[in-house]
C-alpha cells in the first residue's frame, strides 16, 4: 500500500528524516493536526500556541508561527480541503541517550494529507481497555508518546468501534483515543478535567469559546463510567471530526441532541 | 555537533527513515541497546526475547534473530567494545491516524556506537520529580515513548546528577530513568516490581540469575521513598554500566556493598 505524503522537513521537500531524530528514538517532540480549507489553516492560533506550550514544557526551541503557517499553507494552496500535520521534535541526536545535549536544532516537519471521508451515518464509540498512564508534566500536551492511543486504537478496530473513550488513574473517563468527550446535561455540557493526562484538543477550546452564545454552561468536572453509561447524549470532538455526536455506546443507542449543530455552525464561523 | 552513528535501516547503509514512520509518528515501535565485545553482541538472546515480548504485545512482526544479531554485528566487527541499538518499528504508515491499518512493514534500525567514558568515581543519584505513568500493557517493554525519561534525565543534568530514579503512581520507587535499582538488605537484594511501569532491563535478569551464586536471594517488592533514603547501599543497572554502585543519594553518601563485584564478575562469565 502506497501512502504518499508530501513533506517538507525544515522546509525541503523530502520524504525523510535522520534516523537519528529524537523523535523516532524517543518521541522526543510534539505535533499538531490542522484543517485547511481554500488553502487557508483554520483556527491556527490556537494551534500555534497549543504547540508553544507543549515546546516550553519540553525545552524545545518553537517554530516562528509565520514560517510554519506558510509551509503548511504552501501544501494546502490548491486543495479545497485537507489535514495538514506539523511534528516539531528536538532534532537529530547529538549525544547517544535520553539526556537531552542541548545543542541539538529542532526538526520541523509539515505534511499534508486528503481530507478523509465523511463519519459514518452511525458513529460507535466504547469503553477502552486501554488506560491513559498518570502524568501531569505531560498531561494536554499534544506529545509524540502516542503508544496508550495506538494500542485503544488497535482494540476499537477489532471491536468495529469508530472510537473509544480512555480511564485515566482509576474510574474516570477522560478523553476519547483521538477526541476530547462532552456529555449534555440540560444547560450544561460536562467534560473532564485534563490535568493528569489526555490532549487539550483546539476543538475543545472551540467549543469552550463558543458554548456560553448558546445559552450552554461548560462544567469541566470528572466524567465516571457510571455517569457515561448513563447519559442520554455525548459527542466527541477533534478538529477533523469537529462536534461528532454519538450514536451508539457500550452497545446502547443515544440520542443526538440538536443544540451540537448550533455549537458546529458557531465554531465554523470563528477565526 | 557531529553524531554521525553508522546505520541500517533494513539491512541497507543510510543515514535516514521515512517522515511517515509510525516510530517516529507515533512512538509506535520498541528498541534495545545492547553491548558488543570483540565484536560479538553480549546476552543477544535476552535482547532478542525482551524485544519479541514487546513486539508480541504490540502487534509487530518481531524481526529474525539471527538476521538481527548478524546486521550488529557486521557494525561492530572491528571494535574491541562499542554499543548496537536496535530500533523495530511496525514501520511507515500506510494509513493517516493512531489506528495501525495492518499492511505495514515493520522498520529495524541498527546502529553502532562508540563505547562511552567510564562512569565516574563518584556516581551520584536522586529522586526525580518526574513521575512514570502506570501502564500496565506497557509495562517492562523498551518501547520508544520515552519523554517521561527525557524529561527525567533534563532535570537531572540540571542537578548535576548521573541517574535519577523514578516513581510510579504514589510513593514507590521503580527504576532510575536509564536503569533498574537494587537495594541491599543483608543477604537480600531487593528491588521493585515493574508490572505497572518500567522497563525490564537485561543487566536487571542477569543480576537474578547469578544472584543465588553468590548466596543472595532477590526479593521483588515494592520500595517506597523513605526506604530508599534509609538504604545504606544500592546499585543501579543496565547493559552499559553494570552493576553500578550509588554513592551518593540525594546528597547522602551511600557504602558500597563489595558483593557487587562478585555479582559483576559471574554476569561477566555469563554467556
Amino acid at each position: 500500500m502506497s501512502f504518499a505524503a508530501p513533506v517538507l522537513v525544515n522546509g525541503q521537500p523530502t520524504s525523510v528524516v535522520s534516523a537519528q531524530d529524537r523523535g523516532l528514538q524517543y518521541g522526543d517532540g510534539l505535533f499538531e493536526t490542522m484543517r485547511c480549507e481554500q488553502g487557508r489553516v483554520r483556527w491556527f492560533d490556537r494551534h500555534l500556541a497549543r504547540l508553544g506550550r507543549g515546546c516550553e514544557r519540553l525545552g524545545i526551541a518553537a517554530p516562528a508561527g509565520e514560517l510554519l503557517r506558510a509551509e503548511a499553507e504552501s501544501l494546502a494552496a490548491t486543495l479545497p480541503r485537507a489535514l495538514v500535520k506539523v511534528i516539531v521534535t528536538r532534532g537529530a541526536a547529538t549525544a547517544r541517550g535520553y539526556r537531552p545535549n542541548g545543542d541539538e536544532q529542532p526538526t520541523r516537519i509539515v505534511s499534508i494529507h486528503p481530507w478523509p471521508p465523511a463519519s459514518p451515518a452511525e458513529f460507535r464509540a466504547g469503553l477502552s481497555t486501554v488506560a491513559l498512564g498518570v502524568n501531569p508534566l505531560l498531561a494536554g500536551l499534544k506529545h509524540l508518546n502516542r503508544l496508550e492511543q495506538v494500542l485503544a486504537q488497535r482494540a476499537a478496530a477489532r471491536a468495529g468501534l469508530h472510537e473509544v473513550l480512555m480511564r485515566c488513574g482509576g474510574d474516570n473517563v477522560v478523553c476519547g483515543s483521538m477526541s476530547n468527550v462532552f456529555v449534555w446535561r440540560g444547560a450544561e455540557l460536562l467534560t473532564p478535567p485534563l490535568g493528569d493526562c489526555g490532549v487539550e484538543g483546539v476543538m475543545r477550546s472551540l467549543v469552550m469559546t463558543v458554548a456560553a452564545r448558546c445559552g450552554l454552561s461548560i462544567r469541566v468536572a470528572p466524567l465516571s463510567v457510571p455517569q457515561l453509561a448513563e447519559a442520554p447524549a455525548m459527542f466527541v470532538t477533534n478538529v477533523r471530526l469537529g462536534i461528532q455526536p454519538v450514536h451508539w455506546y457500550e452497545g446502547r443507542g443515544l440520542e443526538v441532541d440538536e443544540r451540537g449543530a448550533r455549537l458546529q455552525e458557531l465554531i465554523d464561523g470563528t477565526p
